[in-house]
């Protein structure tokens, strides 16, 4: 996938909305303080006389964490007492944890959670800080041990996390280990104990029995050598990007999908109506979800393409947008989902979150019907302790105007005019090579998932049966 | 079930323990407005300073809900209006949460939830006031209708509410019909969705797709006619006896089950640790929970004749306890549930709550364990939002001290010396005639036990099966 960042980088657009900022390696020294909240709920008065240079909004518990040891013989020292410790691998998710954790995206957290944070996220989706205030934090970050590992750690206090070739990557820290109630947690977190959800199959059902949890002290940046590591910007990253904008304003939009221009119509319509409430320079963070997913969606390296072809047609303004990877992986939590796609772009700077129809939703695994209320995500997420300083605009529907031959926003006064293009009917489109409506999509966007379909229609082995299999045979660790 | 109250009338103690506060109408000028928190995780110093004129404890939203029409024009104005209502039938769980919504227990909940107070309950077992502040509310207090009646009522923006035998019970009022999604609120309140859990069984399972929520008017406080309706106090009532009796201090014991020596023991050691903090008349409210229980649970009325037993017998000092039932269902939902249970007890007049051991716990219905951890219960308790103000004491473990021959707390040095009476072993002793340790319980507590259990071996059918359709059989709505 080294072709995508060649290609970005020939992309003849006025500024890269790949930001050029290289990741440097994130010590304590280069944090910003961020002190002022900008512009949440706020009456359109106050912001209207909120001025460019206003700060961006604080992270939660009021600092970024960042959980790197800083190069040098801090970081020498940690791999010697490594050395000594017992060790825990580390699967795919939870590297990917580690990488969220390490950032700083779940700030205040430092680390996977011990049982009080634990329940906290269970039950009441916010952990409360010692000041008694109260952050959002929706989803378990934890790491199951099975009973073998749990022996070997004995009554040491610390372990040495490590990958699948046995290369250190962090260490955990005053350890708590504590049981891992499978199915509580899963009944909690996604509302069913339905068998098939695809984050439970890949990280929970298989995991052990116990979960340890402690303070994350990550040894190195955490890299993926996919030819994306440059797009996947900290929070830290994204804030000085954001500051270089003189943005006044950020607004992030969460996505797991390519980007129609449904999608780009809400993206600019929202700029507008920020610009209208006296914002003088919102920018938008395009931020495409770069951890686990489930099978049947669109890698990240090919959403990637595609996402780099729509600002490269003009859809999306390059000016005024950022696009950078986030690396959580996919729970496909619905409404409890929904809370940590917003709270962790607090921690990146954004003040302002699209939330659409169903987020993070699905099929129910095993019933005829979505898994979770379509409009349960945007109530719930407007009502979540902690999310009171993000500032929620719902989505409006957009659709496929067949009269005007382009996407906009739905008016009931004519439904019969609009055409809903789910995304099983875009897949189906593009698998069999036809054309969308005009106006659906960017051409070169198109192009791209059609290429993609292409892949995986390589691997039809009877013409009868569509399987997916190429998903998993490109050898990247980032492309389920 | 008129026995009980005569039989506590005719008990030669020094102060009742029952108060012989009547029942009065609770109309809205016989409400008393509470101003002050006291004692609310206060150092101790600062609760030594706290003089008997204390206030009670403020309820949550600062004033008791009180939703019984006031008798007279307004009450025979809704009579009438209600005959031109469509009617929902209230089964009998659903008029027991009549009865707790009605006297304020789920202050400031003003009727069954609306959909964004149901959405807040799952996910963050709290609601958001309009200024800002969390009452805690961990239950979803809702009411399913079926599709009939979802049609039947229409566009209509009331509902008359009727009991079994049609007899008008409630309006409800500027009312929003939304899906019960069953597996999801299954889910997120027990943390499993194993079938076999007694409410869900009771009041769930068989219940309407549709929930409606609204602003509640009780036509006239809920009476169950089955002799312990004078024990019934609301939540005003309480408040007055509290300061009738000059408490500057109410500790809350929930129970379902008989009062044993241990957990007298506690009650008695926690009076004494809050004089030792300062406080001058630390109140005991014993309050056995009075609606729907499982089978095999001890029937209120039993439970009451042998609470009856442990303070006449002097257990429990009557001068300082006052005895009463809590209205409301039982979920057996744990961690979830515990603060349901205490959070009520606020609305009370409590500012202690003592929690013991797998509070509202049970076996896991289809495995073989525990449903909840043991220590989830208190630990949850300690963190929910808008419990601050409330102070939880935790349990300390009680045994049969075999040397000491009587209950007292656990002494880990020498655990050979103790012996744990579960309430499994306590219905085997009671069934087969055989008495417990002395000191285990007071003799007449134990009697009243095994009384109990003699009229449920009288429906033995072969001698080899006990069935328990003698606890449907007694008639009462409360015996189960």
């Amino acid at each position: 996938m080294a072709s995508t960042a060649t290609f970005l980088a020939k992309t003849p657009i006025r500024t890269t909305p790949f930001p050029k900022t290289l990741k440097s390696d994130p010590s304590p020294g280069s944090r910003l303080s961020f002190s002022l909240v900008a512009g949440a709920r706020r009456p359109a008065r106050a912001i209207r006389s909120c001025r460019i240079a206003c700060a961006l909004i604080e992270p939660d518990g009021g600092q970024l964490v960042d959980l790197v040891v800083p190069a040098g013989p801090a970081r020498e020292g940690r791999r010697r007492e490594a050395a000594a410790l017992p060790k825990v691998r580390l699967s795919r998710v939870d590297l990917e944890w580690v990488h969220v954790l390490s950032e700083g995206w779940a700030s205040p957290l430092r680390g996977f959670m011990r049982e009080s944070e634990f329940l906290q996220a269970l039950h009441f989706n916010s952990l409360r800080l010692p000041d008694g205030s109260v952050v959002n934090m929706s989803i378990p970050i934890v790491l199951a041990i099975d009973d073998t590992q749990k022996k070997a750690i004995g009554n040491q206090r610390k372990v040495a996390l490590v990958d699948a070739n046995n290369k250190l990557v962090a260490i955990l820290s005053d350890i708590e280990i504590y049981k891992h109630n499978k199915e509580e947690r899963i009944a909690r977190t996604w509302g069913t104990t339905a068998k098939g959800l695809p984050y439970v199959k890949e990280a929970i059902q298989n995991a052990g029995n116990w979960l340890i949890g402690g303070d994350l002290e990550v040894i190195e940046p955490i890299k993926y050598n996919d030819g994306l590591d440059q797009y996947r910007l900290s929070p830290v990253e994204l804030r000085e990007e954001f500051l270089r904008r003189n943005a006044d304003a950020v607004f992030a939009f969460q996505l797991r999908n390519p980007v129609h221009n449904g999608h780009a119509l809400l993206m600019t319509d929202t700029r507008r109506r920020l610009l209208e409430m006296g914002y003088r320079n919102p920018i938008l963070l395009l931020h495409p979800l770069g951890g686990f997913t489930k099978a049947d969606d669109v890698p990240l390296s090919w959403r990637m393409k595609q996402h780099e072809k729509v600002l490269e047609e003009g859809v999306l303004d390059p000016e005024t947008t950022v696009v950078a990877i986030f690396p959580s992986p996919m729970h496909y939590a619905g409404p409890t989902e929904v809370q940590w796609h917003a709270k962790s772009r607090i921690n990146a700077g954004a003040n302002f979150y699209i939330v659409g129809r169903d987020p993070a939703g699905m099929k129910h695994p095993k019933e005829d019907r979505d898994l979770y209320d379509a409009d349960h995500g945007k109530k719930v997420l407007s009502m979540a302790p902690g999310l009171e300083k993000l500032n929620i605009l719902p989505f409006k529907v957009a659709a496929y105007d067949v009269k005007k031959q382009k996407m906009d926003f739905f008016d009931p006064s004519r439904p019969q005019d609009f055409l809903f293009i789910s995304g099983t009917k875009m897949r189906d489109l593009a698998q069999n090579r036809k054309d969308p409506p005009d106006g659906f999509m960017c051409p070169g966007g198109w192009k791209v998932l059609v290429e993609y379909y292409e892949t995986l229609l390589e691997t039809v082995t009877n013409g009868s049966v569509t399987h997916f299999p190429g998903v998993q045979k490109q050898g990247s660790s980032k492309q389920r």
